[in-house]
């Protein structure tokens, strides 16, 4: 990109180094929710139609949108900014978790909803973060793992299968 | 495939034929669980291994290889051969649900375990089965919906997402 730029659009590359510049400068993170953010607080945890009383763990700023696209969650969000991987160094001290401690014990929140990956590193941030949260009077909830809407069993792996099996839902 | 067999393989095309043949005569159906079987009692519903106050519900024979691939399921099944599909004129008459009805009444199934896919005619069949079963002192259950095994919230379709966050499971 860079070469074609410098090549072929010297003007537009100026304008994308001044938007990027204009970026790096105005975009922080949300004190709330840790999300990417040009004020103090983004505009989910400023808004008053929200539920504060559930608080979404999500990987990163796409996850939250993805989960706003799907148009079944109202409450509030935390960011992580990354996930639990000690093969690249990354531990609950550089995931910041202490500051996810301090923002689900604020009283408010009474369900912590973990909306990591289902990839090894997301399980495992899920568990450590639900094993963090145990025992403090909040309720902590798990996505649902199984098969996806408009899936056919021939066409599902294994894995899948039989999580969907063991995690099966009582109808009665 | 018949161009084909004709043309280039007529002795193999003769082998096709009496295989056919033989497989036509030889496979009917189990008499407890429907699937294909050339004995009375397929493999599964004669043996002894098998934990019978499971009952697992599927639309075909190709679903239940697909379940004891997963290698998470022990109990029996019932095979429907079909799904209703009301466009196609298949009602429960059709489906011969009556069957199914006298075989979850055995005395012995505790539990029925709904694996039709999550198509609108597997989810129609379900819903049809768990309204006739109702009442019937009979437990009715439905495999999980949600993110597959492995997936991650960027490339879940948004119907799967909102279904996972509506039937998430508490940690506590």
């Amino acid at each position: 990109m860079a070469y074609h730029l410098l090549q072929h659009d010297r003007t537009r590359a100026g304008i994308l180094a001044e938007s990027l510049e204009q970026a790096l400068q105005a975009v922080r993170h949300c004190q709330r929710c840790n999300t990417f953010s040009e004020n103090e607080l983004c505009e989910r945890c400023a808004s008053a139609r929200r539920d504060p009383s559930l608080l979404c763990i999500v990987e990163t700023p796409v996850d939250m949108n993805m989960m706003e696209q799907s148009q079944a969650y109202n409450g509030l969000y935390y960011v992580l900014m990354g996930r639990l991987s000690p093969l690249d160094g990354i531990g609950p001290r550089e995931l910041k978790l202490d500051r996810l401690l301090a923002r689900a014990s604020d009283g408010v929140v009474r369900e912590v909803i973990l909306a990591t990956n289902y990839t090894n590193e997301g399980e495992a941030t899920a568990h450590y973060i639900s094993e963090l949260l145990h025992g403090r009077g909040i309720g902590v909830s798990r996505i649902a793992r199984g098969v996806p809407v408009g899936g056919e069993l021939e066409y599902v792996d294994s894995g899948t299968l039989a999580q969907a099996v063991r995690e099966r839902r009582s109808l009665d």
